[in-house]
Formats: structure tokens, C-alpha cells, sequence
């Protein structure tokens, strides 16, 4: 495997999952595998969580990783080819590529969608430029259309607290103040599907997510509807996509709560953190048994260690 | 030890002086003893020397300290149980700390109060929410009524320099061009009272600071007075306690020069650095042979990784 | 070596590429050099290249390097000697310096020019205190009117692309959008004239560089000319000297182009990066056969390597 960056077929997946599991149980069971080796983190947006977690998943193997803030170290990038640089970009993508690529072994990117160029955002086009001119393989640490590490870790965590094997898993769409990108959403339809979980989303109507990435799951706009007899239910604001990056409903009563699960008394709640508390999920279930959120949190960390390692072989 | 957030007793505080000086003659003598555990060092607030030093500290005991400046990562923090999070407030200190507490092995913190809430302020509420619900053993970077670290660095410094068993150390306030926490004065009296030296306080009428922290101390106004004959003298701003952060007083006069210490001839002078230059402390005394602010500096190192071995063993 | 500021003479520089040149082949044959010990690497100004190639260089001889991002952790430093510091400056470098000394065993400093005090830059100033004060080894990763590292990476770099005993080595201004200090063209002046090039600098009048860095090298109005049969071109702005930091002339004609290099066949192309394409450089040269710009960069590892194992031994 040279790139992750998105689902590629259950067998893979499969693989990932059962690696990461070996991992939490035993993280230094590798710690060698690394050595001499380094990892660049690239961020050109901000992070905590994917950051830390990455950090100590590298560290895990005996790799070096060095963090760039390249969003607030002012070093603003130019990705259009041919571009007569005269206004604020201080370096073209293809020069610092190329550079990260010769000082590095292995190069992890954050790059978020500007959320106004669907085409651009649409074909991943950061991601990509950064790939063509790093020559380095690549780990994605959220794209404009995809969270594949985030993926692999709500993947992991609903392996090890399902009940059945083909679990109902329900995507949901949360209020939310703020325009947020469609990646979370994208990446865990694209991977629950993908794993052969029995998958419904919904959300108000005008906020279909690209088809690329539900093709298999049921769109279902009746949330409570959706939401009955859930074994796991993902919250999750985005966007919408067809009139895009627009938000379009501030309906509360998206919000999930207790009560709207009382057609789903076996759901497990999922959130990738962070979360706006009372706006996308109420405090009783965030603090109630029902919530997940703190394991998928901690899972980041092994399904980062297992993408890693995957490489580095 | 879970906790290193206070002073305690003068055993533990005996012990902690001890052990420092153990590290500073021999760095590397526990070198293993944080061999794959991990330290978050979490910033709400800016610090250099508090985090290199305890960078340096971890380091020494070969435990890995990953630095997360929230202040500048953009990750604004939620603190009041409850909020419906509707504005700029990114994470809950529930959901965050959770995360974190998942992550390390130890976690340590800077929260500076608000100067504005004094009831928060004075419970240290934001480093109790973290304690709470990280679940973790916690070591204070400064909280926002107390800066334990520093205090033991001063408490080692002293037992360094001092030449009687009870010395007279006298804490006195200076001007200060902003208002300024009360937290290093606070715990210099609080150790400095427990550890047993004989302490006097001075400062403009109005500057009183919080009695919990002062008890067992001479309060003088008249700064004269304060300093005839002391053997270690600490210079610090804070703003007012009771007009709670408040500047009450601007008065120049209260800048601590050689002149004022023409009665104090074996006066060695303390300060927990950055200083005002000129504003105050002088130069003279500053360039001195009286100062002693370096040695206090590198000590830092050395209480860190006291307390850190404390909590590891 | 106790300093690496400035070039000190031809065998030593000699010695310098020579040893880098073995590292690039063998990045670990010192692993062990700087083991125990610690680098900070402090920046007045931002850097990527620079840190992250300087911190690799560490790694590869075993020695733990720590970052301050002191433009960004709102640590103003206060240069003057004597200042009362009543305004927004927070710590003196005196005191910074001091502390910095004795927490780390070599210091590496970045800190650019003014460009407004001519004689306080000319004089590396802030360079200098640093040094006077910090009491260790002190690197330059860029100061007021040198950047070290940098020459010597480049040196090594024609070093590696040399067809000739003596090359001719020309540095021509280029145009840019912003008033860029003169670092970088005095130290390529420096090295290359000092390691024996033949030497061109050719620029618009008015570009004229501090004569202390040009001695012996041909000062060529006419661009055309001094690119005729030229070895390697360094490309590079500044803004004026005489007219300190002001920008003259922004004649697009002065950018570098494959059609400037018409009588020049073989030369061999060097920038330092971060470059202005399609401003200072055509992106047909940049991506081109011609190109040196990206091994430059990677020399930038074991040029640190080599400045840093030297003090080190």
C-alpha cells in the first residue's frame, strides 16, 4: 500500500481493522518496524485530535514525526499550475512537495475543501497535487472529500461493540452553526457500505451527499423513521452538497437526543469529536452509556498505527 | 502523588528539594524510568520556559512530552457544564479531557484565570474540570491561583544559597505595566510559609492577597521596612485580590533597586522571570552578583522532573 | 568551531562539504555524536526548510532538538540595553539569552534584518546579543546579513555539479513583490568567492550589495553579459542597501528564463527557496533539466549535519 486516502475494498479493510485490534492490545508489538524512519504531518488546517494521534502511532513504530503547521507557520501554498506568483502565496505546491519529499519518508496531509470550488474540492484537488509532486507514499489526514483514518477507527470501534453480525447502522445529519465539510459523512458511508454494514442515511431534504460515496445505503429524509431499530447511530452535521457548501436548514429537531432513540433502545451513539454539545447531540447521551465517542477517539490511534505499518512493509 | 498541583507538606516538599538536586547532579539518573509512557503538555495559555523546562524534565527521564498550545491551535474550550454550544466555543473540557486522558499517561496543564471571575478563579475551576474528567494524574503548569513548579524551583534555589536555617525571605510586590495574575506570589508564600523560612509580605495597601495563601506570614506595608536585614528578597507584580484584577497602583518607587536594599547588605534577589527590566527590577541588581533569576530558571528543570519522577513511581 | 555564523576561510569550508557529502551517503555514521545532548532551535522569524531541516540534521547524530517559535508564542524580546521595559516587549534578551544557555548544550538562532536600521542589521545586532548573552555554541539558521546553512548547502550542491576545476558561478538579481532581505545574497557571495568560483553578481543599478560580501567577485550591469557562459546561476532578490531596504526597480525583464540562458548552454540553475514562479524564475527552468533548486534543499540536511557535528566534536 503506498496511499491511503480512501476505502479500497473490504479485504483491506478487514486487514486494517484486525492489525489496529493487535495494536491496542499490544502497541509496542512493532516498535522497531519504523526506525530511522520519519513522517512529515502536514497541516494546512488546524488539528488536535488527528495530530496527537498520529504522533503517538508513529511513535508506537519506532518513527519519527516532525509536525508542519503550514497554516499557521505562514507559508501559504499555491496549488495552480503556472501561476505567475505576485500576490500573497509564498511557494508553489510542486516546490514544496518535492522538497518534504526529500526530507521525508513517509508525508501525511490535512488539507480541508475551500467549500466554494466543487469541482476543485470534488476531485481532491490539494491532495492530489501533493501526491503528484511528493513522490512519497501518502497517509491523509482529512481531504476535502474524505477522513479515511477517522473511517477506519469508527470501523474498528463498531467491530468490537456490535451485536450481530450485519449491524443497522444509521448515518445522521445534525444542526449545526457553522458550514462544515462534507468529509466525516463521505468517508463513513463510503466505509460502513463498503464493510457490508446495513446502512441508512438521513437528513432534510437538500442535503444529499455526493452519490459517490452512498451508492448502497438508504436515503431515508423521516429521521425518526431512520432511526428506528438502529444498532449505531452516527451524528454528523455537513453542508449541503448540491447547492454547495450552503447551510440550509437550522431545524434543532435534527438534534439527536434520548427520546428521538426510543424506537432504538439497543443504539450506540457515535460522534468523531468534537462535538457541539446540545446542538448536534444532547448531554444525556454524550454522558450516558450509549456514547462511543471516547472509544472511536482512542481508536484513531490504532487505526493510524495499522495504516502506517501497512506502508511502511 | 497523583497530583502535583500544591504545596502539601514540608516532608513532600523536603523530599521533592531533595530529589531535584539528585537530578541536577546527575540528569540521566533515572533515564528509563519514563521508558514508553507519555506526557501531554497542554497550553490555554503561552509559555516557553515552563514548556521547555518540562520538556527537558520528561526528556531526562525518557519519557516522550507531546506540546498541545489549544491557545493557538484554535481550539477554544468549553467549560461550563450544560452549555448549548452555539458560538465559538470548538470542544467541551468534558469530551476533550476524556480524549486526552485515552492518549497519555500523564497529562500537565497551563489554565491563567480570567481576572475577571473571581469565584472561578479562586475554586481553580478550569484545572479541577480537567482533573475530573481526564481521569489522569495531573501536574499544574500554572493554574490560576497557584504556579507550583515555579514555587519549588525558588524552594530549591533557596536551600542552594541560604546560609542560617531560617532565613528572612520577604516577597515584594513591584509595578507592573498590565494586570497580573496572582498565581506565582500566591504559591512563593504558600511554599515558602510551609517550608518553614520566615516570610514577610509587602505591598501597597490594597494588594492583599488572598489570606489562604498568606497565613503564617508578617504583612508589611512600609517596604523599608519589609527588606532591613532580609536574606532573600522576591520581586513580583500581581493585580488586586479584593478589587479583583484590578491596578490600584502605579507608584515607581516600588521598583526594587540596590538603594533600597542598602539595609538588606546579604539580600540575594528572586524573580520567576520574564521581567520588566527597569519597571521592576533594576538592571544593576538584575547584572548583579545579588541575582539569583538564573539559577532559579534552570532549576525549573529540576522541579519538573522531581515531580514528574514522583508521579511516575 | 565554537560559533557557525559567517565563512571562515576555505579549508574549513572545504572540510565542511567534504563531511557533508559523507553523511548524505551515510546519515547515520554519527548516530551516536550528539547522544545526551540538546539543540534549540529559536525563531525571532518563521521558517519551514529551516527547521525541519536542521531538526532532522540533530536526529541523524542522535541529538534531541527543541523548537521556539518566539515570533509566534508572543514572546517579544527586548534588544537594547538599559531599556526600561514599559511597552510591549516581555522579556529582555539578557535574561532570555541566560536562561536559554542553561537549558540547552548548543543554541541555533534565526533572526532577520529590520530593514529599516541599517547600521544595527549591518552589525548583526540582534545575532550578536545573542551570542554575548546566551554564553553556547550558536548557529546561524539566518540572520540580518548571513545565512550559513544555506551557502553551504549551496556550495555543496556545485560541489556535486561541477564540470570544471573553477566554474563560473553567476548570482543575478531577479524581481520580487516584497523588500527581501540580503542574507542570502551576501553569504552565496561569500562562499562562493571564499571557496575559490569565479564570480559574477550582476543586478540594476542601485542593487549594489555591502561590499564587505562582493570583494573579488565581477560586478556586470548588463545581465545578458554576465550570464554568457556561465556554470551556474544563482537567482536570488534583495532589496537595495545603499537606499536601505527600499525597492528601486521592478523591471519584470530581470526575471530568470530559458531565453536568457541563450549563450549560457550549460548552466546549471540555484535558487534557495521559496521561489516567486513565473516572477524571479520561469517554470520552465524550475522544471527543467537545468534545475538544482530541489537538491539544494536536501543539502540543506547535511549542511546542518555537518556545521552541527563539528561543534559537537
Amino acid at each position: 500500500m503506498k496511499y491511503y486516502t480512501q476505502f479500497e475494498n473490504k479485504s483491506l479493510a478487514d486487514q486494517l481493522i484486525q492489525k489496529a485490534l493487535e495494536y491496542k492490545s499490544n502497541p509496542f508489538m512493532d516498535k522497531t518496524l519504523g526506525a530511522g524512519k520519519r513522517i512529515g504531518l502536514i497541516f494546512l488546517n488546524p488539528s488536535l485530535r488527528t495530530r496527537v494521534s498520529t504522533q503517538i502511532a508513529a511513535s508506537n513504530l519506532g518513527m519519527e514525526a516532525i509536525v508542519l503547521n503550514m497554516d499557521k507557520e505562514g507559508w501559504a501554498l499555491e496549488m495552480e499550475d503556472g501561476a505567475i506568483m505576485n500576490q500573497g502565496k509564498v511557494e508553489h505546491i510542486r516546490d514544496a512537495a518535492g522538497v518534504l519529499g526529500s526530507y521525508f519518508d513517509v508525508l501525511a496531509l490535512r488539507a480541508f475543501p475551500s467549500l466554494t470550488n466543487k469541482s476543485e474540492d470534488s476531485e481532491d484537488f490539494i491532495l492530489n497535487q501533493f501526491i503528484k509532486h511528493s513522490g512519497l507514499p501518502v497517509i491523509s489526514l482529512e481531504s476535502a472529500i474524505r477522513h479515511p483514518l477517522q473511517s477506519l477507527a469508527d470501523m474498528i470501534t463498531i467491530d468490537e461493540h456490535k451485536n450481530k453480525e450485519r449491524p443497522k447502522v444509521v448515518l445522521t445529519w445534525a444542526p449545526h452553526i457553522k458550514a462544515i465539510p462534507h468529509a466525516v459523512a463521505n468517508s463513513f458511508a463510503e466505509w460502513s457500505i463498503g464493510c457490508g454494514h446495513d446502512v441508512t442515511i438521513t437528513h432534510p431534504e437538500g442535503y444529499e451527499l455526493d452519490e459517490r460515496f452512498t451508492h448502497g445505503a438508504t436515503i431515508e429524509h423521516n429521521q425518526d423513521k431512520a432511526l428506528a431499530d438502529a444498532d449505531f447511530v452516527y451524528v454528523k452535521n455537513w453542508s449541503a452538497f448540491n447547492e454547495y457548501g450552503k447551510i440550509l436548514c437550522t431545524d434543532e429537531s435534527w438534534m439527536l437526543s434520548e427520546q428521538k432513540l426510543s424506537k432504538a433502545p439497543n443504539a450506540q451513539v457515535m460522534h468523531c469529536l468534537p462535538v457541539r454539545r446540545n446542538v448536534e447531540l444532547s448531554d444525556e447521551i454524550l454522558d450516558g452509556s450509549r456514547s462511543l465517542v471516547q472509544h472511536q477517539a482512542q481508536n484513531r490511534i490504532y487505526a493510524a498505527q495499522a495504516a502506517l505499518s501497512n506502508i511502511l512493509k
